[in-house]
């Protein structure tokens, strides 16, 4: 693909300042930019990148100024009119075709909405259901009485077990997993007795799960992932686990059991929740966090256990100054000692 | 499904103080409870989310006191009877057909107890033998020479290599790897040699593998789970670990070459242990934490290197009053050239 | 197989102090080993149990002094030379035949090398190009337009997605994930909005991806992976990183989008590092330790935030002599308060 800046300007409603006759052929950033590259500045902090850098065009922020050789496009918001160009030249891969792959194995009585895509070597068990424009991907699994909404992109090679109920517009990277047994057991002397995890998992609208993840079915009821939750790749859900709307959790979060994370909260990565803890609204976990009590809704917490980030912050610092404070107490005492042997 | 108390009650041996024609058709914890269900309180810390549930009927102990509107059953054990009640109001899903799918691509020779079952899209390699009962999902590959006890269940798109062994009534939850190679390389100037991964994986009887979990073969030799070891989802077990009978080992523990595990040892989400160390039967791992030597038995340790719980604890405790304490000594001091000045 | 000591010390330009007619089947570590296995002793700090091991035959090092009632090898390097015998006695398993497997779905057009293995239940897109000898196992997906090199080994149940370019050499295990999209959201009011990800991945020569690693695509450009870099099981690289050549990353390293692993970087096992962040080369990362600013070449750190090895482990002894110190400070307020009041 090959565009101008002047058609890129008016796609995303931009003002040129230079040559808009500039042939673009791809993107990149600042840095790694070469000619016929467009690239662009959304942090301030890079700022100085712009000036070094050897794209054609640079897209920026309307109130952006500095020096540049090249073509700017001011926009009001350039990461996302970034995105749009990107899309332009590097148009997403053909949606694959509606209908049902010859190798696909699909129990009877399936319900299939309108233009369904089932991809080869899908397996699809009894009473499931799919909406219309979904995509199932190569070498997927669907188990028994499965519901999956409209328009959603399920990639190759995902597992989603029997009765699990999940919503429109899912994207499910692949190799991720719904439906798997909660980790649960009693125990009887020395030995592990698994306790039959019969619950079900809900996943509401506009939710995406990433490459590898795993949401374990509740031991009775539902784990829920409400309207647009976001999961990164691995993460861990564990049976009876409540996330709230549009959190988004990052790379190795683990959620114990019957944990409940508040809506639009942020965990990153390799946090966790204790079993049973609530998470408010709003809050956001650092990495290596977790919470062994309940969050209130709005705060920012650090450290296992987790506490407030201003707190661990100040023992973090003052750690620093440990090794020499040892040294002054020693001293102390030597000049107390000293004082009295006066 | 729907049943009456009184069945319920009977079906548990639990003696019923309310109406017992009450009709129950769903499960559900104390919280969650809507009229028509049952629920159950284990843990005394939740008594009082009895008195405020909306369940028909609750489980409990036999030594509960407490208000509740609806119908008591009490019990010895409450949350193993509650377990009893979930499988028999919602029926765990029919098990697979024995047999084998047309799909499934079966080397010849292959050994497979009564009532075995293939699901479709099933790999099988030559040499492999599989006992009475067991399920293979669909999806799943089993590399040549494997084998694999009676009443297994291992789930869809399950990967399992060569030469490995498995005991009876394992289960395998989907997306998991058993016989990968281990991470083992020599350095030759600036680059990573290879090291033949040419051992295996030996599993007992009674062992559950979580889903996305991944299981090394070993160098050479083998890679040992005993009886009873219960892995959760994203567990890492690499090459020549050898872990004891009925061990738990929760999300995202890692467990690095040749270290051993012992019996009934208890991991928790996010821990691990270095390679060569050797954790003592009945010790506990906290989150986050992981020893870099030996851990004796029935030791509980915390933190990266661990140390004993209570120790880190008092360090944590004491960190918390840091950064105070450096203000005190900064105080001590300047006190102190006062008093040298007078 | 069976082989003498003798043709086991030619095969690895050892020379044999005792029987060297002993007949030797198997490979074990010093403890584990009994009669008919040959063992090694690589690392020093073992060198006890060479004397109390059951093994037939130690190799050990050239400077190797000791007792042992067996029969000994000495060599230049035990450990490289203990891999060499593991093969001769345990051959690697019969490499799959050329050709593709009747069950395979592969494009039009798609370009195969000589020698090629396709597995069972394989789906490759059109577009796709694979080199020579390479061997792709059962169950895997190849999405359209991809590029994998020559001699590869790409295990059973790994999905590769569009546009990506592999090098020569690659071996990836079980359940890996190339390709997937990059977690990247912009926030309009509090939902998130997905930002393309229409970048890809490129893999260089003799690159190791371990069992359930994720590798996500570039927002835009290229997510890249440079030649000889080695990536444990359980890795998460995310949109955009650059990891430099033969770096090695242990199981649980997160790496954040954009952030730089440079050359021969070692990060262990639950590390990770930040967006942007820049590893130099050669450094080395602690387990449970991420860098939240750039790292200089050669530095060993650890902790959250990072810092320098030495400086945390001071501050970490130290913190093992807080709780007494807290104490001690307290004492020493009192004996000043005594002194004043005197």
């Amino acid at each position: 693909m090959s565009m101008t800046v002047k058609d890129i300007a008016e796609n995303i409603d931009g003002v040129v300042d230079g040559d808009d006759n500039v042939e673009i052929t791809s993107l990149a950033s600042l840095q790694d930019a070469v000619g016929g590259d467009i690239s662009f500045l959304a942090n301030p902090r890079y700022s100085s990148a712009v000036k070094s850098s050897k794209a054609s065009a640079v897209i920026v922020n309307n109130d952006w100024k500095g020096d540049f050789s090249g073509t700017i496009i001011k926009v009001q918001d350039a990461d996302a009119a970034f995105s749009q160009v990107a899309s332009l030249l590097i148009p997403p891969p053909a949606k694959p075709e509606a209908g049902m792959h010859p190798t696909a194995v699909v129990a009877n009585g399936v319900k299939l909405g309108d233009a369904v895509s089932i991809g080869p070597n899908v397996v699809i068990e009894s009473g499931v259901t799919i909406g219309a424009g979904t995509v199932i991907g190569a070498g997927c699994y669907i188990g028994q009485d499965t519901t999956i909404g409209s328009d959603g992109m399920i990639y190759p090679n995902v597992s989603i077990r029997e009765r699990v109920t999940i919503g429109d517009r899912i994207i499910i990277q692949m190799g991720a997993i719904v439906g798997s047994d909660g980790f649960g057991y009693t125990q009887e002397g020395r030995k592990w007795v698994k306790i039959p995890q019969v619950g079900t998992v809900e996943i509401g609208d506009d939710v995406e799960i990433g490459a590898n993840t795993t949401i374990d079915r509740a031991r009775f009821g539902k784990t829920v992932i409400e309207n647009g939750v976001k999961l990164d790749n691995h993460v861990q859900v564990a049976h009876n686990v409540h996330i709230g709307e549009n959190a988004a959790l990052v790379a190795f979060v683990a959620l114990a059991g019957s944990c409940s994370i508040g809506a639009n909260v942020q965990m990153a990565g390799h946090s966790g929740a204790s079993g049973h803890v609530h998470v408010g609204d709003y809050s956001v976990l650092m990495p290596f966090s977790a919470p062994t009590k309940d969050v209130t809704e709005k705060t920012v917490v650090s450290g296992f256990p987790a506490r407030p980030f201003m707190q661990h912050q100040k023992s973090q610092a003052a750690l620093l100054k440990l090794p020499k404070l040892v040294k002054r107490v020693a001293a102390l005492e030597k000049r107390l000692d000293d004082l009295k042997g006066e």
